[in-house]
């Protein structure tokens, strides 16, 4: 495929062309497309052409970028390793990376009117909350905060969550077995501190997943855990799967 | 609460201030904030100062705008209606809106190399390709293109979506019964085409959504449907239910 000298701009048609690599195999998942010089040079296009093209491609989801190394080809399909959203790390596993959650802060805390809420307790109940950012080997996938109504799981707070799984300890030490989940979700910008967290461009898009986790305590079912995560949205792919 | 002078900027202690009104449910959802002139006089602070706070408050899922009417505090929890994610008008209805699709391409063509495969189909086999907005009220809700092998639903053509549920059509029409669907779900900015249909600013946080869907026909699973849909993410909350 050519530029040609249309109606269209030329940073448009360059993303076309580049699109339809992608559609037809040319370049495959995590393979690299050419360089910007490369381009340049092929269709004869300014830098800053070649560079509207692929910041929107890789703003539209279609590639993306590690730095010092070159842009990417993103997953787009099924055909290679998923991460479940479900926060377990066996699913992080299972995508072949070695999950490792860095604690930012663990604390035993009232909650806001709305926190409560959530957790249907009353504001003067207590509740473990903690902040972590989940890696997977050097890269993190997501930041969240868990509210735990602290009656539920006394002394929880002196687990060390940077070595131990959240839902292993609940469920092992508790013997409360997680039953359901339901979780709403949003695009958003990330502000300067998740930015800095998740190891992205502030302004760059993420997904907030806010959720309420139900489970099973001696036959009776409890709400354990409200949760706010953000997940980047760039290098992983996550998926869900229903029935219907 | 007050804006002290202290190290940390005006604008991010005004974000935290109208955070700990929503956090305590003094402004509920849906309900508008204080106006621009307003925080400026309480807070003491320039226009400047007061709109960084709220746009940043809009793009980390807090607030929305609507156009005309102010700023209003998003629906973060799980007490009023919410639109599940299942492609379904029923859902959109319980929300209390009605749902409306426009179709913007129907046509009968070649699937590309990553499309077929998705359809676990040859590129030489024929597919329905559609692109339509789906619309509650007047307001678009998404954005999607569906693929579906043609040789599953010969004639299909002849309905018109405008006035007719895809998934209703398949299963009454076909014989075809949905089973379980697939999805990644991935954060990217709305480019200008997206911004138009959606109706929302370009560079806007969305949500896009990819998936293969399932069926059972006379007893053979089958892929149905290979679909991208795009979701704005501002006004309406939309949710997941996951059984462990």
């Amino acid at each position: 495929m050519q530029i040609q000298n249309n109606f269209l701009p030329m940073y448009y048609q360059l993303k076309n062309i580049i699109i339809d690599m992608i559609e037809n195999e040319e370049i495959g998942v995590d393979e690299c497309i050419p360089s910007e010089p490369k381009l340049m040079q092929t269709y004869n296009l300014s830098r800053t052409t070649v560079r509207k093209a692929i910041d929107e491609l890789v703003n539209e989801g279609y590639l993306y970028k590690k730095q010092g190394k070159g842009t990417f080809v993103k997953g787009r399909g099924f055909e290679q390793g998923l991460i479940k959203l479900s926060g377990c790390s066996e699913d992080i596993r299972r995508y072949g990376l070695e999950p490792k959650p860095f604690v930012l802060k663990a604390t035993i805390e009232k909650p806001s009117k709305r926190v409560a809420k959530m957790l249907e307790i009353d504001q003067e109940q207590e509740t473990f909350y903690m902040e972590r950012v989940i890696y997977g080997d050097e890269i993190p996938i997501n930041k969240n905060k868990s509210h735990i109504p602290y009656h539920l799981v006394p002394g929880i707070e002196k687990v060390d969550f940077n070595k131990e799984s959240l839902y292993k300890v609940i469920e092992k030490d508790y013997g409360i077995v997680i039953t359901r989940a339901i979780r709403t979700v949003e695009a958003i910008l990330a502000n300067e501190e998740i930015a800095l967290q998740l190891k992205i461009k502030e302004g760059a898009p993420v997904m907030l997943f806010k959720g309420q986790v139900y489970a099973d305590m001696k036959g009776k079912e409890v709400i354990i855990e409200y949760f706010e995560a953000i997940y980047r949205s760039d290098q992983f792919q996550f998926y869900i799967e229903q029935h219907r």
